[in-house]
C-alpha cells in the first residue's frame, strides 16, 4: 500500500463514454413525452449510460459501504454522544436496527460494514476488519494521522468498493459511522476550500450553543496548527480528517475506477466526495448526490463539488441512510429509460387498440367498482 | 349525484388522530438516532400514524389514479401537442409504455385509468368509463362546464378513490392526462388565489415564446369573462377548470374520507389538491407533496397549499409520474419507524454481541474479499 498504488488507481479512471451519453440522449428525446420533461431522471439515465457504455444500466444489486472509525478530537467535547456509540452502532448495523439498516432492508440493499479505526476490539463476523489503528489522534493537538495512514485509508476504501463491484454490486452508497466526524468533516471542508469554520460547522447530532461555539474554535485551532495544503487532499485528510472520511474518499475513487456509480449520502459523505474529486476530478462523473443534509456545511460542500441533491428530506443522520432512497430514484430513471415507448410506438391507431385489448404484461387495476383487486 | 352528496363526504372527513401522532413522535424520539435526525421521514411516519391511528402504517398496495379528459380551450392554440394525444396516451397507460406506467411498474404500483371526458369514443377494458361528456367547452369563450358537471366530476374522483381503498390500496397517487390542462390549471390557480396569470402560467409541454404569451392572454380572458368566485372552488373549477382537475380534487377528498393518504404529483395535481383543500381544509392532512415540478406556477400552488415537496427532480411530465417515487420515500419512513431499534435495544454489551454472532434475519454482505455474495 503506497502513494504510487493510489496514483495508479487515480490515473486509470476513465472518462464517461460520450458516445453512449449521446445515444442515451437520442433515445430519451425519442420517448413519448415532452422533451426533457423527465428532468433529472433523464440526466441520471444519460449519466449511467456514460458510466457503463450501456443504454440500459443494470442496477440490480446494491449496497451501502459503511466506514466506521473513531476520532481523537472527541476529547475536546465536540460531540454530543459518547465515543462508545461508534462501536455500538457498528454492531447494530449488522443487527439491522440502525436507520440505514432499516431503510436498506426495505430497498433490498446490502450493507458492507468496515472497521477502519474503531476505538475498541471488534471481533464480529459481519464487520470487515480493516482497522488502521484505534481512533485517530486529536486534531486540536496534532495531526489526525500520518500521511501514510491517510493513503492506507483511501486504499482501503478503493479496495472495498472494487471488491463490492467484483461481487456484483452495481450501485454503491457511501455511508459512515464515527462519533466526532462532523467536526473532522467540517475541518476537511475548510482545509479543501478555505471556507471559514463558522460556515462549515454545524451542530452535528445536537450540540448546545456553547458547545457549538467550542466546536468551531477546535476546528479553527486545528487548521491554524496544521495549515493543511488545499491543493493536496491527502495532506488535508491526514492533518484534520478521519479514517472514515479518507476511506470513503477511496470508495468514490474505487467505484469510478470500476465504472460503477457511487451515491453520496450526507455531510461527511459529501466532504469525502469532495476530497475524492480533488484527488481525481474524473471521479465526480461517477457520483450521484442523494439528499440535502440538514447539517450546516453540507450546502457549501455540495456547491464546491458542483452537485445538486435529488431529495429534500432534512435528514442529518448519516450512516448512508439516504443512499437506498436515492437508489429508488435511480431505479425510476432506469425504468423510464427501459420501459417507456417511443413516439412511434405510442402513436396508436385502431389496429393497435384491437391488438392490446388482450391486456399485455402490465398490471392495470380492473374497474374498482367491479370489486376485483388490481393484481 | 348532487352537491348535498358532496357536502356529505366533505363533512365526514375526520381530523388526524392527535393521540396517535403523539405516540408516534414518542417512539420516533426513542429510536437510536439523534433526535429529529431523520427529518421529514419522521414527519411522514407521524402523519401516517395520525391518518390511520396505527403506529406502523401498512402501505402495502399502492396505485396511481389517472384522470383523463380533454379541454375545449385547445381551440385557442395553447397546447404544443394535438388533442388526440390525450386518447393515445390514455390507451398507452394500459400498455405500460408511458412515463408513469414504466415507473409505476418498477415500484409495484397499479394504475387506475379513468376516462372522465376524453374527446373520443374509448371502449377499452382497462379504462374506467366515467365520461361526463367529450371535452369541456373552451374557457376563452364560455364556462368549461356547468356547476352540476363540476360536482359530478368531483364525485367521480371521490368514488374512484373510495373504491380503490375498498380494493385494498393504502397509498394513492393523483395523476392526470389531458392536452391543454396546464392552461386550465393555471386559470384555476389564478381563480383560487388571485395570482396574476403571468405568474401562474408556464410553457407546459414546450410552448414557444409567442404561444406562451398567447396562453397567458387566453387565461386572462377566461378569468375576465367568467369572474370565478375565489371562495367557491366549485365555481372556479366549473368556469375555468377541467373534468380532470375537478375529478382529481375529488380523489384527494375521497382518500381523506377513507383515511388513506393521497400523493400529489406535479402542477395539475397540485392545483387539484389546492381546490380540494379549499373545499375541505381537513383534506390537506391526508396529502403528501412528492416532487417540485419544473412547470411555472407549481411553486405558487404548493405555497398556497402550504406543502413542501420531498423530491427535486425538475420533472414536468404529469401523468402521476412522480407519485411512485414518493411512495418509495414513504416506504423509507415506514421502514425506519418499524425497523429501527430503540436506544435501549441499541445499547449493546458483551452479552448482546455474543447473542448476535449467529447473524439474525438481516442481510449483511459477507467480507467482500471472501468472494461470497451478500445474499
Amino acid at each position: 500500500m503506497s502513494i504510487s498504488t493510489l496514483r495508479g488507481y487515480v490515473s486509470q479512471i476513465n472518462p464517461p463514454d460520450r458516445t453512449a451519453v449521446e445515444r442515451a440522449r437520442f433515445r430519451l428525446d425519442g420517448l413519448a413525452k415532452p422533451p426533457g420533461s423527465l428532468g433529472r431522471l433523464e440526466d441520471i439515465a444519460a449519466t449511467l449510460a456514460g458510466i457503463s457504455g450501456e443504454m440500459f444500466y443494470d442496477a440490480g444489486k446494491r449496497c451501502v459501504i459503511i466506514m466506521s472509525s473513531d476520532n481523537g478530537v472527541v476529547e475536546e467535547g465536540v460531540a454530543s454522544a459518547p465515543q462508545a456509540v461508534t462501536y455500538a452502532q457498528t454492531v447494530n448495523f449488522t443487527r439491522g436496527i440502525t436507520g440505514v439498516a432499516a431503510i436498506a432492508k426495505q430497498f433490498n440493499t446490502d450493507l458492507i460494514v468496515v472497521d477502519v479505526g474503531i476505538n475498541a476490539e471488534v471481533d464480529h463476523p459481519l464487520v470487515l476488519n480493516k482497522k488502521i489503528r484505534k481512533s485517530t489522534w486529536n486534531i486540536a493537538r496534532r495531526d489526525a494521522m500520518t500521511h501514510d495512514e491517510a493513503v492506507q485509508a483511501i486504499l482501503i476504501g478503493i479496495e472495498t468498493a472494487e471488491n463490492a463491484v467484483r461481487n456484483g454490486y452495481r450501485l454503491i452508497g457511501a455511508g459512515e459511522m464515527g462519533i466526532g466526524n462532523t467536526t473532522t468533516s467540517s475541518a476537511v471542508l475548510c482545509g479543501l476550500t478555505g471556507l471559514p469554520a463558522e460556515d462549515a460547522t454545524g451542530k452535528g447530532a445536537g450540540l448546545k450553543d456553547e458547545a457549538y461555539r467550542h466546536k468551531i474554535e477546535v476546528i479553527q485551532a486545528a487548521l491554524k496548527r496544521s495549515k493543511p495544503d488545499p491543493e493536496d487532499p491527502i495532506d488535508v485528510l491526514a492533518k484534520v480528517g478521519g479514517f472514515d472520511i479518507a476511506a470513503l474518499a477511496g470508495v468514490f475513487i474505487g467505484g469510478a475506477h470500476m465504472k460503477v456509480p457511487v451515491v453520496i449520502d450526507g455531510f461527511i459523505s459529501m466532504v469525502a466526495a469532495l476530497a475524492a474529486y480533488k484527488l481525481s476530478p474524473l471521479a465526480k462523473e461517477y457520483m450521484f448526490a442523494s439528499h440535502a443534509s440538514g447539517e450546516q456545511g453540507f450546502a457549501h460542500a455540495a456547491s464546491a463539488l458542483g452537485v445538486t441533491p435529488c431529495l429534500n428530506l432534512n435528514m442529518r443522520l448519516g450512516e448512508g441512510s439516504g443512499c437506498p432512497i436515492m437508489f429508488a430514484v435511480i431505479d425510476a430513471a432506469c425504468a423510464a429509460m427501459r420501459g417507456m415507448g417511443t413516439f412511434e410506438q405510442a402513436d396508436i391507431g385502431e389496429e393497435y387498440l384491437n391488438e392490446i385489448k388482450g391486456g399485455g404484461n402490465f398490471t392495470v387495476a380492473k374497474h374498482p367498482a367491479a370489486g376485483g383487486a388490481g393484481k
